[in-house]
């Protein structure tokens, strides 16, 4: 296996939440998040700055910076803008929010596998991530925000507990340790048919000379040594780079299908944090349900204005997709803090809400790689977004908005700071679509097996191959497509072998 | 070996800088950065807003929020409010600077330590860090700077390459790797006796009952599983903690001698960016010494405005402490960017200035624990800095500013947003004094050989124990006191085995 | 007639906002406003700022900066920050916003009035304030908004176009004239029996010697001249300084009633701003109603993306206070924009929502006066507010924030800047009952003629005379009471003559 | 008299900032001048925001705003961008500092008016502006910057008090008249020869059908009434609108001479705030020169920690230009507060700082009008800027910066928020040149008597008369200049009467 990041904790591929240090302090995990990602396309910023000193260099009149990092291709207008990439061993995972609920069936229409087959994977993939929903049932928040919302929004709306890969410690039930790729692959690093290569770009598949439906080899560039390209050849190539990344190699193996970076859907998100109202936090200390934690914490900490013990875990909740609402809701804490809690609002009593809107699939919403031969500051050619969101998409997302406000009121008041907006587009980081499985090759990348169409032993994994339009968060559904396509690899390599 | 953070990289004790990624974008490793320092002193703040919805729960009137990571006790006026400690596997280590300058005379006249060992053992802590000055050499910008400034204020001045402890990749010179733990003890991770616990909190050290002159054992929690306390016995105990973490763990052992804590000392910091002018960078074309690099570079890229290739090294020159400007001197670039350079301007003309001023020595500045019992939330006991600068030090800071912005507009033009400023209290990093060595028992916490004073097997080490008031980075001292107090060590280590 | 202030307008009392300069940027009358309200209780703050350089001066450890201007007394969360006052001939009406709604019977329960007679006096005010509601018939933005809202919310919510105080000037209809003082009192500043003292403060009133039931004189100074104290002597005194000033000159007058500054209610306020639907701006190609004018701007103008013309009037759209939804609502666009609209919004798609709110009538909602003898830096007793909002406030501010959400969703999407918030207490300038009249001199400063109890000869003005919480703008119910309080003020000068 | 604005004081072009509040409290006049300032050329922005509901209206992908009010022919790097136009009965002296230095010898070498003239006209100029250098000689802060910096500076730098145009109050020595048009022109707006025109725009000069040499009429429209164009004819024709309008109006009368908006010059400004070091504010305790007022202070607040009376008058120092530092230099306390003093600082111990740098006169630098049938807000020609500053104006603005530092490094530590920086172009509001008097009329507008080549009856007036570059405040030269020409425009009135 080749990585282009490098290896960031001793377990490959743990979860980087799992430190004490941010289940102590989730607000500085968000430094770690913006550390680990890379945007994908930034537009050149007007570099005209009217207070620098006139002695000092300025570039030519009008120019823009033209500097690595900057794609000049980029319309701002079609940019998903808070798009990212993680380039570490364990990608994603090492920092993913672990929210894997099952979508709805309005989610799954177009995926070639048969519904009854997607059905079980998607049971499997929950296995895999161990997914639970009773992890949070001590927290006196997460019963509170629950319930409250369950009577308010009543039961059409299906509100329930956020399903997560995530199990608490036995030693210390304070903690959780969060799913990643080390707790499904478990001794991976030490099985000694497994080679992992790290700051390791995957420059380009060369097809077989003497077939042209199977790829021969891959050239791979250690970047810190630069002359030592290595070309490695397999029985099965697996093209896992997420789905950016992973169109973007294809097309610079000179692999590209009319749909490849196409069909790309992007997922709205609106957002807001919410200072619980003075009603719902009283209510706590008439709860019989929490008396017996709300009076040790109150001996204990006597002066404590809030009926909250100091390490209640945060409210984890779920308002589904449904069809009248066609949207996954998250009512709970998370790191990714867009507006800033500070010190002014005691967190326990502030409740982020997540609102994530689906995309209607258009062909003309793609990543383009290369135009103009603009490299990205690894040397592959630069992903250009154009992506817009349809009317029936805006009528969609006002609605949602709507919604959030609504369901936000029945809690508390904004956050002043993190009042409900949209967030910027690509910050859901759930782009699908770019390397879409399905039966027909003018409209898809790879078949149902994930294999591309038109070649044997080359395979494509990540969001990118799901079909479909979604809400909900996408990993869970992209590892029942991956299962499937694991089988299909298996095959090939027996075939091989014999 | 017991560290409190958790193994954050593959190799224990790597520098974290030495990611290809954020060697390619060093502005993201200011994520790093700030995921990596927690506060040490936060006063809590007025939670009172204004603008909060009415029906939201809100404290008191008048109350300040008192949840976990606030200190109550703190006064602001006094406070470090920048100072951080670093939780983890190799510690500042896996980010720090690596600049390491000889300290000038001026700033080891306290050291117990007789003149000339403590002189070879600065020289033996430059190897062990592999310290050079000539890594930058090929950089454009960085010998247009040195020259520059040179020129500009004289031989006195002592304007030289800045020494650091990195070396350029062979492979790929694009790249360096940055002195840490991991290049100063080469293969100690795998050295069989070598045991390291992570996340593992050193609570107490315990008096060995038969002789009150000795340490007997260490209690020590992992922190993940409450009940998994161990009772650790030793021949020898080294704290090495920090400056603020060893005497806090001292202070929690029921070891406090008078000097603990106290004769704290913290640089100074200013800082500023500029834009280079124009007219040194127009130098660049006709200077032979450029030529061919420049060439090369406009023949890739005919249409950059800038002379500078795009994988330039920064410039890193020092201005070093003299008697008449007593502060040490930075002018480089560097990932702890306060000001934000954006997208505005190209980095290539944009250079820091770092100026680092010394504090007077005073018995009461110094840091105390547990006041009122307040804890932090790691369960020890909370620090509280009583820290100011003297009247002298008041004078020396302004004329190291007036220094500041002289040194600056020979450069170029301030970068708006970057202006020239203080930093906040306790950025520099560089706290001294708290568990200082010296003869006198009165004032000093350690011997010359960092032994506890009245212990025969306790020692401590890190900057805490630099009894000096030094501008220069710390570092280097530090490790030098420290391979004396090594040698210490194995003497006990000896005369146990005896 | 003396007045604190100076004369700021050659005509004495005319609305600024006449000026074309203003009319043709609504934005920079934002500046006037700001120059014109002086806020009434400032907290002092922390003073301490950690970057200031350590040789400059800073104030004791822990202090607060006790300079003029500030109030060491005011506990910021019973403050109403936002509240100010302004100290100019012609008063708010320089500034005002000239909405004036007939109050709704909800809003008119404790007037001691008898009903019908306040009904009367209402219209009287009407007429005399020039209140119109088809100004703005001509403005496609005016009739697009209001049928939106009107086809929306239903019959029931009786949006309609908002009662103002304002004629659109024959000359050039592109202006409108707003009422002020000098369009009520047509000729006043030329009637020999009227004087007017500028930039002179009234310090107290002095009872009769001969009579403790009246007022025998007033002790003004012309402030720019020290010794220049004048004692006034007149048949009546009307104080009439505003809901905060006019108490606090009957405190400094030893007239201090129990009622005085108590029974204090001030509006909430929340706001918000959107930007029309893409549906909305498109509907209007095709509107028959706006064909002539959109051909007409679309000919003149062929490159304009919108089918607006840029001088259309704004829209001016109010959903009346009913029972079921006992707020006030103005959809309009207002030169008091909190948000700041900047270059990137296209003005013309830009909309405002302020939602007002009543506040219950409490006893000890209150202003008091130089406590602790502070004074303002006019020199009078300082104000201090003790005001909160009841849990059936936050309740129905509550409502009527998930009111404002559903509002704006229907018209657009939010200006990010401008998202639904709560602006700061005090921000309405709608503060009433600090001089109520009423029936019983126990929970009351004056009587239904606006004379204060217990004096023959002096009388009140202003918004502090209503008893009432309200929640639609207060002047024109202030009027009314005036008008009132004018008969028996010349009945008194009758009975005086005689 | 024609004037565009409207008047805005019942005294016709009295200083507004006499005004008792805003002599009380500086940082509220910064809203006046904001409200009074009109920018004159604002580049459109790019109108794309990226978080806005996809359902909200948004202008065409890469469009630019192109409502009024912004100028589409633009380009930034040239922009004077906080260049500004009052619209206002007594224009910028209803605002102005009245800071009247007399210029250096080096700021009127191109000046035609002879040089012993144009002195006894620089000191009428003064005469009648009322300057004064003793009217801040009570000020304990004044003596002491004043002092410190003569004591720092040196002889040979001149540092002496500011000459400003104003007169301190003898009923209440606390406030002080500012010079402006009222206190110039006594009795003129009861004088029945004189007629004003307000909110009237000036459209055109007609030339005489009989005289081509002649001015025959001007095109004057009352705004406020469409069709009320007057047509007025005189003897006399004087176009004194500024340094950009007055052009403005030439040009859009067709007269329109080689240099007209030409030669235009701006000054540099630089800026920052200090506090005062503790030594200099404790050096005023023992200070005999201070000990009356001190004590008296401290007898009244003996908490305050400042010995600085409440109302002692703020310092007003000046180091004039001199060949070697050649530029302007203000120390003092402006309501042109750039920086936020805010509620943390003192507002005793914070001084300002500003230079004012010359700019090299250079045909290219420009200002150009009606370009691509561009209009302003008022319907005339749009103002389109060519400016930048020569390497020679760079060299001298980064001298005048490091000088700058040095200054302020000797008074106090830079205010957070107001660290030394450059301030937008434009800013200092003193454009010259582009009507400027000379003898050749290819490289002037007008004679040494200010009439314009050509004309027999029309004379400019204003800032754009100056032919030279300076670095002083420009109302003294306009107004010497001005004093020769009304005398010309006398000789023409007796001409014709005759
Ligand atoms: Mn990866
Ligand atoms: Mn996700
Ligand atoms: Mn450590
Ligand atoms: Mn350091
Ligand atoms: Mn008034
Ligand atoms: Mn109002
Ligand atoms: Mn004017
Ligand atoms: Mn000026």
């Amino acid at each position: 296996m080749a990585e282009i990041g490098a290896q960031n904790d001793p377990i490959v591929g743990a979860h980087h939440k799992n430190n004490v240090k941010y289940q102590r302090d989730i607000d500085q995990f968000v430094n770690v998040i913006k550390g680990a990602l890379q945007p994908i396309s930034v537009p050149p910023a007007d570099s005209y700055m009217s207070t620098l000193a006139p002695a000092a260099w300025s570039g030519p009149h009008g120019s823009k910076l033209l500097i690595p990092g900057y794609n000049p291709n980029q319309v701002p207008e079609t940019n998903l803008r808070s798009s990212a990439v993680t380039r570490t061993v364990g990608g994603m995972a090492t920092h993913w929010t672990c929210s894997s609920p099952k979508p709805h069936e309005e989610e799954r229409v177009l995926n070639p596998i048969p519904a009854a087959e997607l059905d079980q994977l998607l049971d499997r993939a929950a296995d895999l991530l161990k997914v639970k929903t009773d992890q949070y049932d001590t927290s006196i928040r997460h019963r509170l925000v629950k319930k409250t919302l369950q009577d308010a929004l009543g039961p059409d709306r299906g509100v329930d507990s956020l399903p997560l890969g995530v199990t608490r410690n036995t030693g210390n039930p304070e903690f959780v340790t969060w799913t990643a790729t080390d707790t499904i692959f478990d001794k991976w690093s030490s099985d000694p048919r497994f080679t992992l290569l790290t700051e390791s770009r995957v420059t380009e598949l060369h097809a077989d000379p003497s077939n042209t439906e199977a790829i021969g080899g891959a050239l791979i560039r250690d970047l810190k040594s630069t002359n030592d390209d290595i070309y490695v050849k397999a029985k099965v190539y697996i093209v896992a780079c997420g789905a950016v990344c992973t169109p973007q190699l294809l097309w610079n193996s000179n692999i590209r299908p009319d749909a490849l970076g196409r069909y790309l859907t992007e997922q709205s998100l609106s957002f807001c944090q919410i200072v619980l109202t003075k009603k719902l936090v009283e209510s706590i200390y008439n709860n019989p349900e929490f008396k017996e934690q709300v009076d040790e914490h109150l001996r204990k900490h006597p002066n404590d204005p809030l009926p909250i013990p100091y390490k209640d875990p945060e409210p984890q909740v779920l308002i589904p997709y449904k069809s009248a609402t066609p949207w996954h809701v998250q009512v709970h804490r998370d790191a990714f803090s867009y507006g800033d809690v500070g010190p002014k609002a005691d967190p326990r009593v502030v409740v982020d809400l997540r609102f994530f809107g689906k995309g209607e699939i258009v062909k003309e919403n793609r990543v383009t790689f290369g135009e103009n031969d603009a490299q990205d500051i690894y040397g592959m050619p630069q992903a250009t977004f154009y992506v817009t969101r349809t009317a029936d998409d805006a009528d969609r997302d006002q609605r949602m908005m709507q919604d959030m406000t609504t369901v936000a009121n029945v809690l508390g008041g904004f956050l002043p700071g993190s009042y409900p907006q949209f967030m910027e587009p690509g910050l859901a980081l759930h782009i699908t679509g770019t390397t879409r499985i399905g039966n027909d090759p003018a409209t898809s990348v790879a078949d149902a097996n994930s294999r591309v169409h038109g070649f044997q032993n080359l395979f494509v994994g990540g969001n990118g191959c799901i079909p479909d339009a979604t809400a909900c968060n996408p990993t869970r559904t992209s590892m029942a497509i991956a299962l499937k396509g694991a089988a299909a690899v298996l095959e090939v390599l027996k075939s091989k072998k014999a």
